[in-house]
């Protein structure tokens, strides 16, 4: 089994290195926006686009609110980053919302922030991956046609880079994400100036397309409902805002204040951006509707719908067509980018969520890479599962997005709330009240403003395919609770027990052997040389022939332990091993028996299959008889050299946690030593 | 993964039982026959049918052809029994063709009748259930029109009473085995008698179908092809002989004579039914086409083609529909019965090939259900892709099958051949010299027959299917091969390992903490029980907090051991404990080093995956250190009672390995003591 395990990890891990010690790995400002930027930039990707998409349904028309509803998501997304410049200041720990929520609204909250978080890294994956498909699709036709293929090869690709720990330095996350600043703040300045300076007449490609409404003379409260699910579907801008809340260890000091400043940077590039990207869009007449093939008139013959970004970048670079293609390529990195933080910030989760033993212990313990590809396939794989059911397409994967994200946004509000006035409950000096107040009263603004997008998002998205997402945080969350219930309970068991404190008066030493070899005669001089009050070697009778010969050569050996035979009639080794010890037992309940079985060492999981198998199934069983030890005295084949000594690997999310500095790996200080 | 296999053991296997002491169990020739006549008597329901489907080929005037090529089969089972009684009285072993073969042709013979066999018995339950699914077929139309679905239906059934350790007394292979021959001659008798004696003038209901020969004026040689198939075909009536000379330690008392007398009685039983079936059947005008959609022209709308034997017993017991169930439902079941011979002769091989090593050791300890059952899945699994790929029908599977009975029947008469002229060597009484040249004139005769058959079964359905199963034959010979140089070459490393016989000087035990809870006390408790020469303690700074925590607990407490914390800047386990184990075999290298580890013992699979696994890790990792022994101190948890302590289950074919007695079983008598 380990053998396996070892074996697989080698295969998809491959050569491991070690990071350096944790000296001078902390992030300058300038590298930490871009790591915890990308994924929130990224949005504005397809954010845009989807408040276009949903109006389209009601025909051209609508798209005259579309300024509106980007305004508004604008204004949403300055309060949370307020809001969230109080978090970073008032628990720079880094537990972000999972912290806030579990210190202040307890334990149910922080579960739930915690169960959110984890689909919606999925989600984070699945719908940045989609878009980023769509993006390179509108530059390359082959992609367009084959969107869900090439979506699911990224998804692979990033597994498999990941899974083999792939090195995560700031300047990797640092050129896209300011390459994509760049490219898309030329771009839209470079529109508006041809506009209003040069006063062209610009028009996007698709501005001649006729858009056909599929839903028309809708009732007030439908349209009402339209412009509510277009704003919700542009809320999704606001993603990965929270990434900071959870980086700020990985910051210079002062810690909470560089996290703050960043997250002012964060803002401050964003909003422009997102509501640059809508105003132009509208201003050239871009047309994308969410089923191109009944709602697009007039398109050319065979016309794949682009993206409005990639529409934007076509048509402001007219006659410029680098202009364009680095706009895309830009766009498509930054977006695997994002898809990549899911791959540090799941595991880095499940990691929290363990040392709270709401997960398996083993994903706590950052070293043991396995625990973490276990992470990482999962994710990739429900990833993969979204992608292919929905097609790939980013307006579909949305609906079930966002949910998540506000769920924790609003709770972690929510705490920042208690938090400030269980403070004020307690401080006197007016200064710091008066910032406490207002920090309150922000983050009061907060929890209204995402509590209202939250209930927007489910009302208007819940039957589109929000609820599978709501429906996987329900699932995830009782099962975390269940595994917490468990430890609990043996943690009670174990309380409970009494401890007598006293010594096992005598012990027991049964040396187990099939024939007398090298294993065998190490096993007993290390059982000798444990100095037991008895020793004996017993054997079980498997094969007559065999059992006759280990006899004779014992007897002619130098051996002065005693063997013992123990008959079995039925050819099985288990149980006639499990009588006798049990009946040592019966004899002297007081002392302690321990069992040594030889085992090979070997370095091939197959093996392992041709090895050990009847010692393994013994020692499972042995270990049900109280008062009974398992030795396995190992001796180790020359396969087993082949097989590495663990090393540590590069975990993702290094960067993001602080464990990563600029200059990269050095193999282990280990590996000379061996 | 012990629990898991144990749940799963617990699921599939059902309550245990223990079989009775190995007494009273031997088997009267009476159950003999019937428990290894029914494989070679089965094939007498499809062997003489394939006759005629083969040459229905070359059209009616063919059928002419019936009688001969039914008489030469029969000449063969002749010499064939007359051979296995000089076997067995050679070799009551019940070693069979295997251990004939190793002994007088070497291991690579051996090893080929190994492979053939294993091949064959997946045959044997393929076929033998496909017919089995033709038969009931002609009765029940629904089965005959969904033959695959109800073989493969059939298949599972018959694994999963294997699987739950199916009784198998003798009685059980009585009653359908006599039942079988029974109905098969009072319909041959009574079909005769009608005809004959009554001058009744039978007509099966194909009679008047008019047979569209596929190939007309075939060539002479074409022709003598096509005989030689249909008798390579007919031939499968051979199958099944060899059983007994597998079951010798099973008959009373002079088991060599007793089997050889069984044998007699078998040819004596075998060799009438399957003439008169010919014959009868050549007779009342029998028609039965290889692809009756096109070559039965007058048969009644939607025709589904009835097995030759089911024609028979129609016609025969025209207006007495009783008689036509009766032979029927005997026909299956002795099918059945046959099919079910598969479950207890592939384990039986495999546990003998096991023992020279050229399977995992596992499979030889028959205790072992598990591995036992491993061998059953993939029995069965392969067996129902062929069932399905070739569609459940006989005529194709007949194509594969043969060629691995008569592979060991050839090597096996070889080597009694060689036997003989091995003893005449030596053998100076007369008399004894006599009857060893008598003997050794039909292994001889008998090896001219099956060589033949082979080469003509090998020529003329090597094209039509045969090729899959030498193929077959031709992997699993290279990969026991591969196994057994494994074991070997591991066997050849530790003989070379020298042995210098000093103790380790001195003992050093490591306790591995990670909280101070009852496992952790009673490890401790264990290891100062052993007396060590140095006792430490150490505990991997995993989490801050909780290493000192952990600390201050340690000591307030009465322990005097010293506590070492070991450092894990990355939250790993394994290697902080590697090193420093590794450092204290550097500091004093004669000395053995004893881990200490405290486990969880729980009763559910899924609570394996929530503790133990860091341990887990950490041990199969340790033993890689030479001079390092692990030793785990188990701490049962409440949950690890509901674990049942392990049973002897039945095995299959525990009758014909005389391990079973007709009286049954009694529970286990490890049952009450706990």
């Amino acid at each position: 089994m380990s053998k396996l395990s070892t074996a697989t990890k080698r295969l998809l891990l491959g050569r491991p290195f070690r990071s350096d010690t944790l000296g001078h790995t902390l992030l300058p400002k300038r590298i930490a926006l871009p790591v915890f930027a990308s994924d929130a930039l990224s949005s504005i990707a397809y954010a845009p686009e989807e408040i276009f998409l949903v109006l389209s349904v009601a025909g051209l028309s609508a798209y005259a609110f579309t300024p509106w509803v980007g305004i508004a998501v604008a204004v949403v997304l300055v309060i949370v980053v307020a809001s969230y410049r109080q978090n970073v200041r008032a628990y720079p720990s880094g537990g972000g919302d999972y912290e806030v929520a579990t210190k202040n609204l307890g334990p149910i909250a922080g579960l739930t922030v915690g169960s959110a978080l984890l689909v919606d890294y999925v989600l984070i994956l699945a719908v940045s991956i989609s878009s980023a498909a769509a993006n390179i699709g509108s530059a390359v036709p082959f992609v367009a046609q084959h969107k869900v293929l090439f979506a699911i090869l990224a998804i692979g690709l990033l597994t498999a880079m990941n899974l083999r720990g792939m090195r995560e330095a700031g300047t990797a996350f640092a050129i896209p994400t300011y390459a994509f600043m760049a490219a898309m703040a030329i771009m839209i300045v470079w529109g508006f100036v041809q506009i209003f300076v040069l006063g062209g007449d610009l028009r996007a490609e698709s501005a001649d397309f006729e858009l056909v409404a599929e839903q028309t003379d809708l009732t007030a409260i439908a349209f009402v409902f339209l412009i509510a699910r277009a704003f919700s579907s542009g809320c999704a801008a606001l993603t990965g805002v929270e990434a900071i809340s959870t980086g700020v260890p990985a910051f210079r000091k002062p810690k909470a204040r560089n996290a703050a400043t960043t997250l002012l940077l964060l803002g401050a590039v964003a909003v422009p951006l997102f509501l640059g990207v809508v105003f132009l869009a509208g201003r050239i007449g871009v047309v994308v509707a969410e089923h191109p093939a009944t709602q697009l008139k007039g398109a050319p013959e065979g016309y794949e719908q682009k993206t409005l970004v990639a529409q934007l970048a076509h048509t402001v670079f007219a006659g410029f067509p680098v202009g364009f293609f680095l706009v895309t390529v830009a766009t498509a990195l930054i977006l695997l980018l994002a898809a990549n933080t899911a791959f540090s910030g799941f595991p880095a989760l499940a990691s929290v969520l363990a040392q709270n033993r709401y997960l398996p212990r083993q994903l706590h313990t950052r070293g043991d890479k396995l625990a973490f590809s276990n992470g990482i396939l999962f994710l990739s794989g429900v990833a993969v599962v979204f992608v292919w059911v929905f097609d790939a397409r980013v307006t579909q994967l949305i609906q079930l997005y966002i949910v998540g994200v506000f769920v924790a946004f609003t709770l972690g509000q929510a705490g920042m709330v208690r938090h400030w006035t269980r403070h004020l409950a307690v401080e006197t000096d007016p200064a710091e009240r008066g910032r406490m107040i207002r920090a309150r009263v922000i983050n009061g603004l907060g929890l209204i403003a995402t509590t209202a997008v939250l209930i927007i998002v489910l009302a208007t998205k819940f039957s589109g395919g929000a609820w599978i997402a709501v429906l996987m945080i329900l699932v995830i969350f009782v099962l975390m609770k269940a595994i917490r219930r468990h430890y609990d309970s043996v943690a009670a068991e174990l309380e409970a027990a009494e401890w007598d404190g006293v010594l096992p008066s005598r012990t027991h030493s049964i040396v187990l052997v099939s024939t007398l070899h090298m294993p065998t005669r190490r096993a007993l001089a290390f059982a000798r040389a444990t100095r037991p009050d008895t020793l004996e070697a017993i054997t079980v009778n498997v094969d007559d022939a065999n059992t006759r010969q280990l006899v004779r050569d014992w007897d002619a050996s130098d051996i002065t332990v005693p063997l013992k035979v123990v008959e079995s009639p039925y050819r099985e080794i288990t149980r006639p091993v499990l009588d006798y010890v049990r009946r040592v037992r019966r004899d002297s309940p007081r002392d302690v028996v321990t069992v040594f079985i030889p085992e090979y060492v070997v370095g091939h999981w197959w093996e392992q299959i041709l090895h050990n198998q009847s010692a393994l199934r013994l020692k499972s069983r042995l270990l049900f008889q109280p008062g009974v030890m398992v030795t396995s005295v190992p001796w180790q084949l020359r396969s087993s050299a082949r097989v590495p000594k663990d090393r540590i690997d590069t975990v993702p999310g290094a960067v993001r946690r602080g464990l990563e500095n600029e200059a990269g790996h050095r193999p282990a200080k280990q590996e000379e030593d061996q």
